[in-house]
């Protein structure tokens, strides 16, 4: 398959899906046909990356068929919701078919490991870009919300935000080659937060079962940004105690203290779960925590008010806030080819 | 707003959206939040409009929103579904507010003509494309599928296919201006036909209440590779008769005949319906032309065998078969800027 057209690229990908028993009609139809479970509510999003926008350029192409599916999946967790299946629109450059194998190993093995079946989509002819939809399932009224957050509960955020960030900085500053593994074992952790996040699939339906949570969000734009969305959405104040933070190992040798903090914080590209639950909780938090072998980590506070705080954290200049398409220091603006 | 960012981008669309009850929670957590109805099937498809590819550089922003929903409704009446939700990826070279205005008015007033809720989606900073994800619902086991055509069904075909295809033969001649209302009323016909293409909603779900079809795609490919496809799925042979295509009175004044056959069978962008149906439907199905004042033309018959004979046509060369992407003759190859 030298210069397979679009039916064979079709074709290649169908090759590698599993089917679940819940598909009815997959690939090959005008529409696919699902069959939802009684008493769900479906819950469904959409995450698109570009290539020298979401992700370098020089990125190999099985960590952006897994990074492509894990975005997605990380939304789906913030909901608490069970991943079931997706779309996935293609546009490639040209048919290249070793680019595809790679990708489609990277996007199935995670596929795989949360069940989820690929249902449908296109390939197109243009610039690298993968949007994917994926559906997902949470029993009516469970979901964990934005919305839900009150005066009182404490902030809890999964894992060890502000890796990928500071990979991504490496990278910026020429000091890390995104496509090759790291002589340093630091930075190739760092090197892996940024192209292999794990979605906390099981974390977000855990804390949906057990009504630990709330409310949650995915620390995609960062934490303060995100954080920030469920003061809003909860009409809350959410104070941060930048001392509480978890920095990884890795982090605090590969950067500064005060560098690790602002990566932590706004870095973005994080695919961790920030929640909120009451304060007679933590210790079942604590618990969950051993058992999903996950750091789950208590950093702030909703209060009454508006908007975020952070405490005992100075000012950095040089690392946005969040992340932001359409602005400055964005992807675009580095494309390292 | 002259320079809005992606937030701000995203809570211009949104204060278009109207919302269906049977939304439980829409744009602005990490997923959307749906209630599927009892004892439906789900029918979901994908489909993306690249800017240069799918449609020419010039097209105006109301016509691509227009037709980047229409092409995903028009795959959701192949399957006699109704459509319920979509997500819209939207990535744009830079935040035109103006653009975007445009795009909004053709999108939202086709969604609102189906009562289609925008539910999730997202807008990137890249080459303009647009990816929409649409979900429907449809009694399980109704749906119109590709492979239950039987031999001696008739085959027939919605509408006048061809037109689109006249359409983009003017523009790669340089005899039409895409964004321009044409002075002549049947080249203006044609570039309606191109830019803001009716799906025929209605007609699939009538095919299915009805059980008058039992197969059923729709032509966007071209007639000829879309028949083709109920043929192999069905695994029949599909038998096209030329002298019995629908060519508009527009087509045939503004290209020969031999041509206007060939834009017809081969010609592609055409959303209209092909479907089989049982040879003692026919008054049935001609009542239903009459109840939708919309032309349903028997053009041919399904038959033992495989793949799809024409009769009665010549070759002409230089239109190629269908459409394919990755493949000369696309619209990459005739940027018009």
């Amino acid at each position: 398959m030298t210069n397979p057209d679009e039916f064979s690229l079709i074709a290649f990908i169908a090759a590698h899906c599993h089917t679940r028993d819940d598909v009815v009609l997959g690939i090959g139809d005008d529409a696919a046909l699902l069959q939802p479970p009684a008493g769900q509510h479906l819950a469904v999003t959409t995450d698109t990356l570009n290539s020298g926008v979401h992700f370098p350029v020089a990125t190999p192409a099985v960590d952006v068929g897994w990074k492509a599916l894990a975005v997605n999946l990380s939304d789906l967790a913030a909901m608490g919701a069970e991943p079931a299946w997706c779309s996935l629109s293609l546009a490639l450059p040209r048919a290249d078919q070793r680019w595809l194998e790679g990708f489609c190993d990277g996007f199935f093995a995670l596929a795989r490991a949360h069940s989820v079946s690929l249902i449908g989509g296109d390939t197109t002819c243009g610039p690298l870009s993968i949007c994917i939809t994926i559906c997902g399932h949470v029993p009516a009224g469970c979901a964990l919300r934005r919305d839900q957050a009150r005066a009182g509960d404490d902030i809890w955020v999964s894992g060890y935000p502000g890796e990928a960030a500071a990979a991504l900085r490496l990278w910026q500053c020429g000091q890390l080659d995104i496509s090759a593994i790291a002589a340093n074992q630091q930075v190739e952790q760092l090197r892996q937060r940024l192209l292999r996040p794990q979605p906390r699939v099981e974390l977000g339906q855990q804390l949906r079962k057990t009504g630990l949570s709330r409310a949650a969000v995915d620390i995609s734009d960062g934490l303060l940004a995100d954080v920030g969305h469920i003061a809003a959405r909860s009409r809350l104040q959410a104070r941060i105690y930048a001392d509480a933070l978890p920095l990884s190992h890795a982090l605090e040798c590969i950067v500064d203290k005060t560098t690790a903090r602002h990566c932590a914080l706004r870095g973005g590209d994080d695919y961790e779960i920030a929640f909120t639950a009451a304060a007679d909780q933590r210790t079942a938090i604590s618990a969950l925590s051993s058992e999903l072998a996950l750091p789950l980590t208590r950093i702030g506070r909703m209060q009454p008010g508006l908007g975020v705080v952070c405490e005992g954290e100075t000012a950095l200049s040089g690392i946005p806030d969040g992340y932001r398409h359409f602005l400055p220091a964005s992807y675009s603006a580095m494309n390292d080819e």
